[in-house]
């Protein structure tokens, strides 16, 4: 059972083990609150992981310890794990599908961590590492729905308490639902009006649609840049608990993801992956009560593939109207570019890519497509520079 | 003149000014040596600069301060003399070459400065605010050759050995001199036998070459990533400073920087700019002797623009063998596609990208290159692929 003792007791366990990571304050996320950050990204593997696994392999006794313990994770739990084992000096094997990124099976490796490749997909290796466990003896490490592990997470929110006591939320990241259950229950049992709020991605809201039919809900397929949280259902833990301590589940889209992760980089020179932005996308976009109060953003994790950030930084400067692309229908005819070329430079618009197409079939004989890349200071400036393009007559196609 | 006691002394003025950065631990950056970050990228503004410009203006006298300071960046020394301005509540006029980024001149307006757009480059924007200076009674804030300044960047170096007294080298950026005239004088005071070192880009080595020439250097024209430390002469105190306390100058390349600002996203999630890297990449491709040492990398800064930061990301993957293009030539007959595959394949990497070309003027008329895109775990992993690609008789065109 969770006990608050537990949670204590967890974290005078990982002392040692994790690194302690201070709240960060953010003058600028949202202006109408005080926000602070936990920076968990800047946590030993790269996410709060290690906390919750951490704690589960120091209960274990030696004759557990003795056989080792194996996961099935491609992600920050297999770290988590592995790191943890090799922490307490034993063995740790993690199964993962065989078509897991590289850079994962390369740190879960450099971690201490065996191996295993399974042929197939999650479920594959989940059942491989349950096949192992029964005939090896491992302990299996769950990612979310064992009380240990709980418990493990919940020190982030004696932590959060431990250094502003007057917070008046806190927003945590929700995949299977073992960190906000934590984090919720020591909140709440230490200070019971504190609200603390659960962020689904909207691609992957498996707790968020569990809660509001009052039962654990399977999603038939997942989809977010914030595979961290990518999970098609709840556990048994972990949905009673947050339907006991958490005020309200919202979800975020991918595009405000990537602003939030924008935001980080730009405005605290941090790296999140996707699921450890939701909580800064939730406040940021408004998507819970913030107005006036002091709250704090969990930021789980870090562990983004970089070819994946790129691609995130690019769409996040175009959702904050950044970068732009415009599509300008024109008559061909000279000097149409060198008007619209004014326009925009009048206007104050960086111009960083012209291509310019003659007619295709859907438009007039004599018409062509200008598409123009510009970088813009913002959404209302974006929409300045479309409007004075309209206002002198030019048919914009798309933005 | 500088002493230690102005270097205490700015410490404790600018106790409530700056934001304190911990040191972190590295474990991968150099595996041979106890490697330490100090992030002055998690600085307030982004970067170090705020302590120099910020002791400096709390220096000036009632007088002074009621004529507010101007400055000439487009950088991180207009964001700190921004900031430090509003905090002593004066004010601040920053001149610009129009042709600075967008994001640049919002983030110096929004820490509380005018801006005064000067049209041309940077030393028409100094000109213009030197005669400001002289119209209007502002004082001008150096960017790095005043003893305030430097005393103020200096506080870093207390701070370091506040922290870890057992260090046996800084290693510290060089753009004007300012930050490691500071950091230098002050550890070598507190502690003779500590070894400090500079690192520049090799795209901007006026220290450098001032130091081996024995007199103030000036370069034609700087270019480098790490924009700034892009400065194409040394200050006369810095000049001296350096020569008296810097053991030892060394370059980096910009494949170097890259793979440093890399590095720091993936092992620490922390995002750097590339002079804020210069360091790290010293440390990391073994420019300075760190064997078997404890060392402290100061990461001064992090505001990389984030389309630069996208490209950074490609070419530090691809100059640590993580991603690789070939250009294979291969007869122009069934199945050639299909051997290339497999052999990539067999030896694990993973193909993102493939483009099939017909021959050309330079190749045999049956002939065709095939430019294949492809993740790797890293360079011995990149040659293992091309030596098994050559071994079945494909010709590697380029690599």
């Amino acid at each position: 059972m969770l006990t608050l003792d537990k949670i204590y007791h967890a974290s005078f366990v990982l002392k040692d083990v994790i690194r302690h990571t201070d709240l960060v304050h953010s003058e600028k996320l949202n202006p109408e609150a005080d926000v602070w950050l936990k920076p968990e990204n800047l946590q030993l593997t790269g996410s709060f992981k290690l906390r919750g696994s951490g704690y589960m392999i120091s209960q274990l006794s030696d004759e557990e310890k003795s056989h080792g313990v194996i996961a099935c994770s491609a992600g920050n739990h297999a770290q988590g794990v592995a790191l943890a084992a090799t922490k307490y000096g034993i063995k740790s094997l993690i199964c993962l599908p065989d078509g897991a990124p590289i850079s994962k099976v390369e740190a879960t490796k450099n971690y201490g961590a065996e191996v295993c490749m399974v042929p197939g997909v999650y479920d594959d290796a989940y059942n491989k590492a349950i096949e192992l466990r029964d005939k090896e003896g491992y302990t299996f490490v769950h990612p979310f729905d064992n009380i240990d592990v709980i418990a493990g997470q919940g020190t982030i929110g004696l932590e959060i308490l431990n250094e502003i006591d007057d917070v008046d939320a806190i927003i945590v990241p929700i995949g299977g639902g073992g960190l906000i259950s934590g984090v919720a229950f020591a909140a709440k049992k230490l200070k019971p009006d504190i609200k603390v709020y659960g962020v689904q991605a909207a691609g992957a809201p498996s707790m968020f649609n569990s809660i509001k039919s009052g039962k654990i809900e399977k999603l038939d397929k997942v989809s977010t840049i914030a595979d961290g949280i990518a999970v098609k259902q709840p556990g048994e833990n972990t949905f009673k608990l947050v339907s006991e301590y958490v005020d309200d589940i919202v979800t975020v889209t991918e595009d405000e993801i990537s602003s939030a992760i924008l935001a980080l980089i730009e405005q605290h020179k941090m790296v999140a992956e996707g699921a450890g932005a939701v909580s800064v996308a939730a406040v940021m976009h408004n998507k819970v009560p913030v107005k006036g109060k002091k709250v704090v953003c969990v930021v789980s994790g870090g562990n983004i593939d970089v070819t994946i950030l790129s691609r995130v930084i690019k769409r996040g400067l175009m959702k904050s109207g950044r970068l732009c692309n415009l599509v300008i229908e024109l008559m061909d005819k000279p000097g149409q570019l060198q008007n619209v070329s004014r326009i925009i430079a009048e206007c104050g618009g960086n111009v960083t890519g012209v291509h310019h197409e003659r007619a295709s079939e859907t438009t007039d004989i004599n018409g062509c497509f200008l598409r123009v890349s510009l970088e813009t200071k913002n959404q209302e400036h974006m929409e300045q520079i479309v409007k004075a393009l309209k206002d002198y007559g030019f048919k914009i196609v798309e933005h």
